[in-house]
Formats: structure tokens, sequence, C-alpha cells
């Protein structure tokens, strides 16, 4: 079912929610990300377009002017993500693009952007998943491109001292660091989600620069829930912000 | 001057005021790292042999055999270390050597440890520094070893699945990941410390597996204090079990 929902920052999202609906990782990468004026940014995996829309709202309060791309492999949801930057007359700021990443360096040519965000599928391609290709499954799973491939194209994507932004699982953080080592990205910023004080984080937030050097700026954690359940103030906040 | 602290765990530890005491991240690397039964343990930078000490508490208050090796570089601390041994009795337990870590392998054999714990000296060797030999420009400074050198010893002297067991700076960890990698220890279990819930870590916990797989466990976050600067409940149940 196709559904136009109100993000509360002054645009609509189409969403398809057989295939997939975004999710708070989409919302703390977007206020996760600092943008500059004249940023140029590559959304990788950008499904509905959450992400840019997110994103160009935040830099609109805070009269930047930044210039979207979004690149997306399933033409359903990439016609899904175009038809919200129609709705919400974005379309001089924001560029959906169908394809597949592991070209984004062909499709978009090398060192063209000075940021690439990423709200990637988290899970692996297991054995029993690879022949499924449904859209949720795509999302989900890596099954049109790897971490490693992400990382290889963004940094390709990515000027000099261009910043890669990306949400993922603490559990791929160690191949996450080995992958950006390997792609010349150094990982400058780092961020713990917690769903409450006491337990595991269950999700990263990391930007890298490209040729940075190795100091790292962790951050204070990100903690969701307060114990009844209800949102943190500094999930709250970043909800009034970003949204 | 030299004194004699009660670690209330029913050892005593010699320490010179003038050199360096320990701190909380003894006490909570003593307590990250787990042992097991009949593990051979060897502490870098040992320095008065805090870890070995709080280790052996906690092992023999789990009914465990573990036997602890301790290298210190600096000789009249590593007198002290030994002089702490012999007042508790650990002669058979602890054996402490001075040495120079970069010949870690040559002085106990590769592969002979399963577990290398390490409170290494957090901060780079800077270029005022490098001509000062003080005993605590060694312990706080990479003056006599760099993170890389303390990594790659580790990896020689651990069997093949040996545990690598370390605190630094979360601002390292970028580095740290990258010589774990090189040297092909695998981070296994992660602990940021944040002194505040609200600030930035200060501490990092790492568990590394020699030859391990790359799925990463990060635990809940380790929160020092509250708010009005007393010790939270979690810091107080480490320092009852580990002291």
């Amino acid at each position: 079912m196709i559904r136009l929902d109100d993000l509360e920052n002054g645009y609509f999202i189409y969403q398809d929610t057989d295939a997939f609906c975004f999710g708070i990782d989409a919302v703390l990468l977007a206020h996760f990300g600092k943008l500059k004026n004249n940023d140029r940014v590559l959304d990788l995996c950008t499904g509905n377009g959450i992400v840019p829309l997110l994103m160009h709202a935040v830099a609109r309060d805070d009269g930047l002017s930044v210039h979207f791309d979004g690149l997306e492999i399933q033409a359903p949801i990439a016609q899904l993500a175009t038809k919200s930057v129609g709705y919400n007359k974005l379309e001089e700021s924001i560029a959906i693009t169908t394809g597949d990443l592991r070209e984004a360096a062909t499709i978009y040519g090398p060192a063209s952007f000075s940021v690439v965000t990423c709200n990637p599928p988290y899970m692996k391609a297991r054995q029993g998943l690879r022949g499924e290709t449904d859209a949720k499954t795509i999302a989900r799973h890596e099954v049109m491109c790897t971490l490693e491939e992400i990382i290889l194209q963004s940094s390709k994507v990515l000027k000099s001292r261009g910043r890669f932004i990306m949400v993922h699982r603490p559990a791929r953080l160690a191949e996450i660091f080995a992958a950006l080592h390997t792609c010349h990205l150094e990982l400058k910023r780092m961020q713990l989600v917690y769903p409450y004080v006491d337990k595991a984080p269950t999700m990263v937030l990391i930007e890298a620069v490209k040729g940075g050097g190795p100091q790292l700026n962790v951050e204070p954690p990100l903690i969701v829930y307060n114990a009844d359940r209800s949102y943190t103030e500094q999930v709250l906040r970043i909800y009034g912000k970003v949204k």
C-alpha cells in the first residue's frame, strides 16, 4: 500500500508499506550528519528518499544551500522517492537515480561529492536468502551490495577531505573499521545508540573523512528510551529538530 | 614516597607516589577481562603489578587456577611489583620481569599465553617529551613503546584463539582497530566508559581474539558517576567485585 506521510518538517513522503518504511535509524543518521553550505551529498541505498528529505529540511532551516543525489537500485522505490521529491517541489535540490551503487563512481564520476550518507542493509546475505530479491530482503540484507562495496564506492565518489556518514549495527564495527581503513577513510566521529541506559547498543553512527588523521571523537551515548519506555529528551529533541 | 595500600580484596600493593598510582582504568580492565581455568596471562606495562593483583583475586574467588606474568620496563617499578607479590605470598602465581615489551616474544617465547592484558600509556610521545624518561612520562606517554608495538607483541605471544584485553582512550580507537586488524587480532568485545551519561567517553575496554571472526559484541555503556558526582551502582558493584 502506498501511503503519504507527513514528516512534520514541511515535507511529505510516499512510503510503500509492503516494501520499507523508514525508522529511527534514518532520523538519527540525518541528525548526526552535519552539513555545510554548498555541500554536495550523495545518499546511497536511498530507498524512498527519507535521508535527503530529512537532511534537506535541516539544511533549509539552517539557511544552507545543499544539493542531494539519491541512488537506489530498486526502480519502483526510486520512482516513489522521485514522486516525493516532486510533491515537495524539491526537484532542484534532490535528484533520485535508479542504479547500482557498485557503479556509483561511473554514474556520478569520481571525487564528485563532499558528503556520502548511507543507511544500508544491516544483515549479511545468508545462504538461504540469496535467491530472494523481494523489496524487504534487499533493504535489510546485503543481497545487492556488501558493506565493503558501499565503503569502496563512497571513497571513490568523495573528494579529498569528504565525509562518509553511515548508520549500522555495532556488531559490524570491526568490519566497518577494516573497510574504512582499506579505502583511506579515517574514522573521525562515532556515536553509539543504546536502546536503554543499561542495554547493549543497537546502532552506531559514524563519520569518516577521506584522507583524515587518526584522531577519533567518540560522542556521548545516545539513549533512546527511558526506563518507562517513553522516548528520552535527547531523542525528542532530535525528532523535533530533524522532522 | 613508597606506600603500602590495602586493595580490600585480601591483597596489598606497594605504590610509589612519585611514579604512578593505579586508577579506575586498572580496576575496570581487571573486571572486563574474563579469565578461564588454567589461563596463562601476560600483563604488559604491568607497572606496580596492579592488574595481576586485581585479576588474581577475582580468579581466586572464582576458584580458578591462573598464572600471571607481568612485564615492566622500569626496573625500580618492577622491583616494587615483585615486593607486592612477595608481601601477598603470590610468588607461585605472579612472576614479574623487568624488560622491554618489544622483546616480549623473545623473553617468553611465541604463542605462550592464552591472555594478554595491558593498561598502556595513553598518549603519543610528542616532540617536546621525547628526551624525557622520568617514571610518570613513561607510564603516560608512548616513549618506550607504541600502541602498534604493544599489539604486535601481544599477537606474537598469544596462542591461536588467545584473548587480548586492553583499556585505552576512545580517541585512539581508529588506530587500535587498524593495528589489531594488521596483527590478525579480531575485535570481539568492546565497552565504552562514559564519566557521566551525557558526556563523551573517556575510556574504552576492548577484547580481541587471535584469529577470531568479525562479529563484535558492544556492551552496555559503563557510566562512572551519577549527576551528583557519586559513583554509579554499576561502578560500585565492580569495585566490590574486583577489589
